[in-house]
């Protein structure tokens, strides 16, 4: 026992030391009533059906069969409600055997805990499997990559050597650098001789190994004592706790550099802060994690990676809008105190009329976002966005081909155990009410089954959507009435501070609504899905993944939409405000204009989305809940886990861990950020940098949790990373239609252009301030909405009352509108019309350039880099010389065996065996000519070599063979 | 002799009667001067080098071997020129009957003519090919469909009884209907017994059969004699004249009618107008012609059998307008004459003042084709565009499944002959220059040399794209000036006519001018094609299609686009009108609106390309070539084709046919036709009617040409249409944002609805025509350009030469711009700016509400249909039930032979022997138990048994076998 503690690796195998568990099933169990199982199966703890790999001793073989004992163990008879599970457990079991596995018990004397059950594959299950789920293994047969040569030879070799220090030390990845590349073909058993088989135990690695048992563990069903299939539906009837593979072994980084497990390497490597620099070790995450997990990091590190460009690009056009601010005519029209625009009031009564000059400093603000240079940075943006989706799809296509996934076949699923639920339900009801009928055993849910569920679906959406308008509009109110309230207190610095306080706090709430109806829906999906109950996971999985990004989305942009597009819009004009509850006016936007303060919700909600959920939810909330099972843990049973600290096996570590549940929460907070990155990038040129410093910590984040809190996920198979691609592209597609209308209708990009080229007398901007604005005269406000004390004096108020006998006084107020002395007084001006004309024009040509263009960068890059199809049809040419060498070589050897003894008689015999109907015997005339085929000299021996030359004709390029042969 | 002229087979046959002629190759000879090649070869008519197909008689067999010389023929040697292509298809025909192909010489006399080389490929070279070219054929396990039951199948009933008269009368149509279906799987030799051969000799039928001679053709190298690969590149080199299958017999109805060959199936119930309401037997198009002309004449029939509803919208659409014309209130006030709006004149001096009533009848014509129901109709039109694609896909999927090419690979392709020419002759420049550098072999055709080609490529397309531009717009000056000197004519007859006499004319001129740069931007297209140096037929094959159609597209279009969107928009305004050198008005459009210019402008493109590709390029060329030839032949030797009519055979039948030469034009004259369908049809909601009518005509038309007037084509397998579907999804696209501008600034929709909603002060339409025309103060007009002879008398000209005198007179001209007595005269007023924001809105609006639409459209309607996927799982699962029971079965019989006979002994010899390195020998351990396996008793015999194991286990389920056996 203590020997096996002093070697890491034996803490991974069985008790003898020597079969790695491959696989673990965890199940509560409490020793309280009486043994109802058959008693005999209780005392069994290692059975094994299949024979013992080759190279062992035969003395350990048999050994092992005769003392059974050494290891076994009293599983402890539960209480009676447990009784069934037992049953289940043990038919479950015993089918495992039948199936190959080898299977190892606790040997436990505890009243009641977590029994483990290790499973083990032997080679022949390992060999057997493989060859069904078509692994693709590499071959002895390696070829050489074609070595470039002159100028790109240099510049590869150089940027190989700038990129060594970004490269993680691992010891798989310097083979990618090497020229030669190992074939690789489907896994056979009767094509052993082609792979480089150095040790059977090893020759799998463990994450195949635990995906071909979690495969057999999926597909094996318990007729007899339930009706159910696979290791999900037990766990979800609760007849197992959970089932999971091995990690392998612990991550904490051991004294010797060499004997580092991939753990350790993965820890050391990758999921350290220090190495964020650094790539990722891709092929190191797929071995260990498998393909799907090793897709989503390799997605986030090319999003990541190309977040830098785009970055870049954002600080260039942020400075720009810095540098030239001063420049800017007219943020210095606005800012100019000279130019004395008197404004309206921004509220009723208790707000006097302001100066313009007095918004200068949003008005410089606003130029740091709105400039001619953020026009470019959206297209530039849009066009990103299409590169980024072409790269990605190169990426893949060049991982799979590294991954050997190429051609791989979607594999057929079960469908899942809810569904099955459902379906058996529905053939029972169906039996009782139609005796009569004899059962297809046809049946499947149709849409009838399913509508309540659609039904809920759609009116649980819209209510969500309607959850999601109504926060908003809180926040509106909100905003509106303290606004109000704040103006009309009394104290000075309460009323100077009034933008500030109310944007501050509104963003805020905003925020925490969004981060808790975010959880929300996410279980609101989850629970929407199971509803529609979809037949199989992956179904489930699209289907769920499709609401909750809905939702998500709609809830994470929802005020963002509404301030770029609706806010102000609705606020009337001066003697003609929009009231909502009768008294508040409906809010304006800032004097600067909408975007900037688009751009402050922005950034403070993703900034605080990103910062809360990366602290929050992904470091602290699975902290607690650790704490909180431990706590639990120890409650249930304090002594045992104190009582033995020295032999906690790997499984009891890895128990401990918290439970893989997929991959979507990661994808979606991507997704949602990669959003903000493209959605309303023309108004925060600065959200891909906030990416790209989130994202730098988030992979190292996610690969922390993967390596050192979760357990052990399958590894699935993956070639792409699904769905996701379509959102991603729909995001996209969606992006550039945002940025048409921010642009255009947020930002004063086209007025300013409009004023320049329409309006202005001298080609310049100067007068541009005052062309946005109109006259108000101050006499045509409604009674009681006039300031009450004003600093303009008594003049005005005096004026306005008797028009007649003064000049009215006339104010201004940001719009396109006519002046009060015009025929049509305070109506839609023609410059409103026309700036509106060039904005909508613009939305259009922008749309569609962009659109083209983006078509136009996918068009031009091919989906499968070019180096790629090469190779991939130099190993095709590749493996079909080997097969036929080898078929060369196997009827060579045939003939020279067979050639000695045959005469002519016998031959003769051979074509009378011809013609008999027998499928084993059937040969086809012509493949030997009659003049050198050889005859064999017995009957099974005639069967044996037409056996030999049907297997050879199996190619089809046998042809060739057979010219040889002849 | 005599008696194969009786037999209609016999005439496919080679001179024995029995074999088939699988393909043909044609040559013309000179027989003048002496022989170069190697005589001795001059002497085989006849030689084959595999066995005789077993099933014929011995003595036939022997017969042949020894007396070849029946139909012994003695090739005329050649003049010396063409000695090397005798030496060339000498080893050529050497190589093919290498390969396993049958060679019949003709029996030739003359002194020159064609000479025919007959093809005949036995069983043992059609299954080794049909291997493989992984052909699937079916086996002879069948399946139930699964029969639907209650009203579904009620209502399949009723419709199949209700499109019985639709169904063509072809045999194997009907069992499309049976109940059962027939496993496929790709042929192997191997597995003879899993398929119904009922005859070797038909097993594959003749497109297949032919198939797999030209792979065969294509495949076959000239090493010795020429460096060059394939018949094609001999045939470019003109060693070959041409190469073609064999029809299945005469298309002429025979008297039986159960005897009818497929041809003639083909010609009674498809090629024949009378059967122009019939479904296609696509299934018989494609067994005869092969997949990729099946799945045309699919695509084909599926868009004709679309247009049906589409046309009869359309219709609907066209008598809502005409309904609604007499209660139109604008095109009511235009031709109401009390409204007297005196116009501006239509030219300068020559034109008078005009009133607007008397443009009454297009003002009518146009609400025809402009009314709201327009925009329903080109929303309609864009989903059912979406839809049509959708449709054809799931179509697509659907006959890829029936026509067993799910799975299909794509076959690799050799390189063209032109792009082996150009990388010898770089190899060889390369040789010559860098002598002392070892040869790479690994050659390929950079950018650099394709450098030059793709300069003439962008350089040609653009002078195209002038070309068609400067075609237009000659076209304008013609009009311009042809109506300018018949308007200066004092002949009032002619006067009057201008308009009608002018568009006319121009039209016509328009259509000849675009018939014309069709052909020859075909040929353009080709020639471009070529300098670009495609590296296999495919690729030259897609450029050469998008080149083609890029210039086709924008010939046919530019005048479309011309009338709709630039035509009256430059001519300026009374007083400031725009000329042309310097004399000559811009032209304006109708007083109705562009849109019935369009209209008419659109019809006649349509309809007229339409007839006259039909009729003349369709009928009339191909005719007069035929004539041109048969003259030319008659020239050549007239003697000899009069000499035995009688005795002419099917090859010489066929050869005398029109070669095949791609599907590119049918398919791009389809997609021009769709083009004009989608993309204009806001304004002619009659296209989709003109357009089925014409495919109505245009399947059997083209049907007529691939039965009667073409050589058979090559049957070629493909799995769907291409990159046609590309443009065909392109055009979709581009057809909303065409549509959209089309309603909202061709047609007067817009104008409308805003002076209804905006501007109306009663709501209704009431006023629209004098909200659309604007005053001109007539004094405005330059100087010159007063009519010269007014009907309203001298007055006004003398009035606005005084202005101050007396007040000036007022006319009208269609425009939105300010009075003359506004501050701003003649600018554009704010209802211009207004209508034009509404436009731009309605195109934003439009564009994406359309697009949003069509891809919800696409994603609703699943790609692959879902009885098909059904189908599909199910056939899988049952071809592994067969597989495995086959094996399970094999492993019984071979236990039964060896388990009698075996010692414990032999089985240890037999463990010793797998542990040795050979291939051939080596087993398993575990996949027989020691306990049961049985040992063979010598060597030889143990690995035979070895061997048979080895191949149970070659099926990845053979442990299910395994389980059975022990």
């Amino acid at each position: 026992m203590m020997d096996m503690d002093q070697d890491p690796r034996k803490r991974l195998c069985f008790a003898d030391g020597r079969r790695k568990v491959d696989y673990v099933l965890v199940y509560h169990y409490r020793k309280r009533s009486s043994v109802r199982g058959s008693p005999s199966q209780h005392r069994l703890s290692i059975i094994s059906n299949g024979s013992y790999p080759l190279g062992v001793e035969e003395k350990d073989q048999e050994g092992r069969k005769d003392e059974p004992a050494e290891v076994v163990v009293d599983v402890g008879p539960p209480d009676p409600a447990d009784g069934e599970k037992i049953m289940i457990r043990e038919e479950f079991e015993g089918n495992l055997k039948d199936a190959g596995l080898e299977i190892e018990h606790d040997k436990e004397n505890k009243a009641h805990g977590h029994a483990f059950i290790r499973l083990h594959a032997p080679w022949q299950v390992l060999s057997r499997e493989a060859e069904f789920l078509k692994i693709k293994v590499p071959t002895k047969k390696s070829y050489e990559l074609r070595e470039e040569k002159g100028l790109a030879a240099t510049m590869n070799e150089v940027w190989r050597k700038l990129n060594q220090p970004f490269q993680p030390k691992v010891p798989h990845q310097e083979q990618e650098h090497s020229r030669t590349k190992f074939l690789s073909h489907c896994f056979s058993r009767d094509k052993l001789h082609l792979y480089n088989i150095k040790s059977k135990d090893t020759f799998f690695d463990n994450a195949t190994r635990s995906r071909i048992v979690y495969e057999i563990l999926r597909r094996t069903a318990c007729t007899r004592t339930c009706q159910t299939m696979g290791i999900t539906t037990l766990i979800a009837n609760g007849v197992y706790d959970s089932a999971f593979p091995l990690h392998d072994g612990d991550f904490h980084p051991s004294g010797q550099a060499e004997g580092k497990n991939d753990r350790q390497l993965l820890h050391d490597e990758w999921a350290r802060y220090g190495a964020f620099y650094k790539y990722q070790p891709v092929d190191l995450i797929r071995k260990y994690f498998g393909e799907k997990i090793g897709l989503y990091f390799a997605w986030l590190g090319v999003y990541t990676q190309l977040l830098i460009p785009a970055s870049v690009v954002g600080i260039i056009v942020f400075f720009y809008g810095w540098a030239t601010v001063e420049t800017n005519i007219p943020s210095q029209e606005m800012c100019d105190e000279d130019q004395n625009f008197t404004m309206c009031p921004l509220c009723d009564r208790a707000c006097d009329y302001w100066h313009l000059s007095t918004a200068c400093g949003t008005a410089r603000a606003s130029h740091l976002f709105d400039n001619p240079a953020t026009v470019f940075f959206a297209i530039f943006m849009s066009l990103w966005a299409a590169m980024f989706l072409e790269h990605w799809k190169r990426r893949q296509i060049s991982l799979n081909y590294s991954w050997d996934l190429t051609g791989m076949e979607e594999e057929e699923e079960h469908p899942r155990p809810k569904y099955e639920t459902i379906l058996l339900q529905k053939r029972q009801r169906k039996k009782k009410n139609t005796k009569n009928k004899n059962e297809t055993g046809h049946e499947k849910l149709t849409w009838r089954d399913r509508l309540p569920g659609y039904l809920i679906n759609i009116s649980s959406i819209l209510f969500m959507f309607g959850v999601t308008c109504s926060a908003v509009f809180s926040v509106i109110i909100y905003r509106i009435t303290i606004s109000a309230l704040m103006a009309m207190s009394s104290d000075p610095e309460v009323k100077s501070n009034v933008r500030v306080t109310v944007t501050a706090t509104a963003v805020i709430i905003n925020l925490v609504v969004i981060l808790i109806l975010d959880e929300i829906y996410g279980m609101v999906a989850a629970w929407l899905t199971e509803l529609e109950i979809p037949k199989t996971e992956t179904n489930f999985e699209e289907r769920l993944i499709l609401k909750a990004f809905l939702l998500k989305f709609m809830n994470a942009y929802a005020p963002i939409f509404y301030v770029a597009f609706f806010k102000g819009r609705f606020a009337g004009r001066p003697g003609d405000y929009v009231y909502v509850f009768n008294d508040y006016r409906m809010e304006e936007c800032a004097p600067g204009g909408c975007l900037i303060e688009l751009c402050i919700q922005l950034s403070i909600i993703m900034l605080g989305k990103q910062l809360i959920q990366n602290n929050v939810f992904e470091i602290g909330i699975p902290k607690l809940k650790k704490l909180c099972r431990t706590l639990k843990d120890k409650e249930r049973a304090p002594k045992e886990i104190v009582e033995q600290p020295g032999r906690r096996q790997q499984w009891h570590l890895d128990y401990d861990l918290e439970p893989f549940d997929g991959l979507t929460p990661e994808y979606m907070e991507m997704i949602i950020q990669f959003g903000f990155v493209s959605l309303f990038v023309a108004s925060f040129p600065l959200a891909p940098l906030f990416a790209l410093l989130n994202n730098v910590i988030e992979i190292r984040l996610d690969a922390k949790k993967f390596v050192t809190e979760l357990r052990r996920p399958d590894a699935i198979r993956a070639k792409d990373i699904g769905i996701w691609y379509n959102i991603l592209s729909g995001l996209g597609k969606f992006s550039v239609i945002i940025n048409a209308f921010v642009i255009s209708f947020t930002s004063d990009f086209i007025p300013r252009l409009v004023y320049q080229y329409m309006y202005s007398e001298t080609g310049t901007m100067h007068g541009f301030i005052n062309h946005t604005l109109s006259y108000f005269n101050v006499s045509n406000f409604k009674p009681g909405t006039v300031p009450s004390i004003s600093s303009l004096g008594k003049d005005i108020t005096f004026c306005s009352y008797w028009p007649d006998k003064c000049l009215p006084l006339i104010i201004w107020y940001k719009d396109y509108r006519e002046p009060p002395w015009s025929t049509e007084p305070y109506q839609f001006s023609k410059q409103y019309w026309s700036v509106l004309a060039a904005r909508l024009g613009f939305v259009i040509l922008f749309q569609n350039l962009v659109i083209t263009m983006s078509m136009l960068v996918a068009w031009v890059i091919p989906d499968v880099p070019k180096n790629i199809s090469e190779k991939l049809k130099k190993e095709k040419t590749l493996l079909v010389d080997v097969f036929l060498n080898e078929e060369k070589e196997k009827l060579q050897l045939i003939q020279s065996l067979f050639s000695r003894d045959l005469t002519q008689e016998q031959q003769e015999e051979l074509k009378v065996s011809d013609q008999t109907s027998l499928p084993l015997q059937q040969t086809q005339p012509g493949q030997l000519p009659p003049t050198s085929s050889p005859a064999p000299r017995t009957r099974p021996r005639a069967a044996s070599f037409s056996q030999f030359t049907r297997q050879m004709s199996m190619s089809p390029r046998s042809d060739i063979t057979q010219h040889t042969a002849v």
